[in-house]
């Protein structure tokens, strides 16, 4: 009895799941977000705590983009949206430029760049 | 000069962010559910793929839901629904059979617990 | 030959393994509790490092509280000590305090809560 | 004292470091070939191991292949090389395909495919 | 106002914390020997998912170590115990042994050698 | 059919599949090199973000450094290289110096004693 044949059998399901939802980095961005408002109100320890979480949310965004960009997308949604490609990389981009800075309007532009990458995912979904 | 004074300076700000939302553990429960469901037509290579994630989306959910259940909800929560800390215990619990069985039941009935918190989020956010 | 069967076989043993031991909680802890006793006399950089390595090692007494709460624990457990669910509550959310602040009294009382649970934990070892 | 001016400082430099390297995702993909190289001769018990760590070395390629395209590769590049943004994502595709599949041919393919992708990038450092 | 001055400034104490307990990377192995002996038990779903545990739970075993290894031990305990390095070197082979194998005898091989750097470590710490 | 006989069968492969590159640690540790570098001239909140990064980098340096040390060398290794426990030892303690301080030394001290490793490892792999 073998575990499995030599010869590799294809699966051609998508598995991971299928499961893809912006709202995870979306919440992560609203995160990113509401840390860069609260900041120059906190006290001198919670400001550090405030970086060291900015770095950890601003990381989850770039991976959860990340996943819907490589994972989701097909080659027939690159030919309807020809700028995919550079939505994505300007809103990774973002999310390291939210790292870098302590302005709010960083946060603020990197929820927008996601806003428009729900958007065209939302329209794929419903094609 | 100090970084900082020797005496705490105490934090009345609830840092990490204020951004709370049950999606978070939901859309990893529709994984597991999604796992569950297209487990049996999947090669034998794919079927072990799927026990790896199923446990990594089920480790999500029970950290999503310790996130809620212990950062977000308050006394005042506690008082309003006295069931709460059952409810969450038996969804995190829900989370840990999903990753011991392969039936679809027990991905639905993680979904449903989380459906049932969220409905308690939410209406905690509009009070 | 098929890896599983399609009608899902129930495993009734409870894997991971059965090991669990309130030690894995109290030793981070404790270890938040030595950094804040050790923060006033540190350089500046070794506090910056000293709050990184404080949000660490409480996220990681959240996560074993959690499993002992969620994993160990069982609905005869809570008919005998009615009050653990709180007793959980109150312990990952004063893991949240310890890092929300730089007291060394919030290290001592999160030390303590966990002496309680580990209290009970080898009670119903016992029994 | 204030720790930082309420108005954000802009910082111009490009931590995280500026040090990148290709070869990291390159190791890691000789890894999943090497992987699925000895995988056919494996015992049982190490052809799961096998693919638990595929899945992982496969998810670090991803990783790493990510932090090339969004924090070292600068418009500039892009103007250079217009087919970049497609290396990429059919790059961290085939590593999904890498966990897909138990076929030699797709760690080959995806070997080849960074190596491309490395040549690229030093040709970028030399310039 | 400078957060630090150009000129690093040492530290001389040893965060983090100087918390150091082998009993971290004991139960960790308690944990892979429990595995292994619940085992042959198993059904083929749980028995997967009992070797993705194992992994996981013997990696920490060698995190732990490496910590204790490196972290802790000085260069005078070295001298008194010279046989120091190569016992935690053949504990961390053993539990990659650990990872390979399903026999219940390298689960306990593997407990033993941590037992026996425990013994070490109390006696320095007495010391 | 069982999916694994209960008497276990033995692997004589030493999967994770035999990719060693002391290059990853190399990596990290240049990587630490040039955030020490960088260090003075950054603005106080990336500043504290370097620290942040440089816990990482250096984590990740003593990670790589253990795989190497346990999971590539060899019995006769140890033979031919005596010094080859030491050499780890002090590496890895070399990266934990270089999270304790901000001197650019720390990194190039960090970075000369993998070249030393490296040195070694690649003439094992010559042999």
């Amino acid at each position: 009895m073998k575990l499995f044949a030599i010869k590799p059998v294809y699966a051609h399901c998508d598995l991971p799941c299928g499961v893809y939802d912006p709202a995870q980095a979306k919440i992560e961005a609203e995160s990113v977000l509401a840390i860069l408002k609260k900041y120059p109100e906190l006290d001198e320890h919670n400001k550090i705590r405030a970086i060291i979480i900015k770095e950890q949310r601003a990381e989850l965004v770039k991976q959860h983009l990340m996943v819907l960009w490589a994972d989701y997308f097909k080659p027939e949604h690159l030919e309807k949206y020809p700028d995919l490609h550079n939505k994505f990389w300007l809103a990774i981009k973002q999310a390291s430029n939210a790292k870098h800075h302590l302005d709010v309007s960083e946060g603020q532009k990197l929820v927008e760049q996601i806003d428009e990458i729900a958007k065209i995912f939302w329209e794929t979904k419903k094609a």
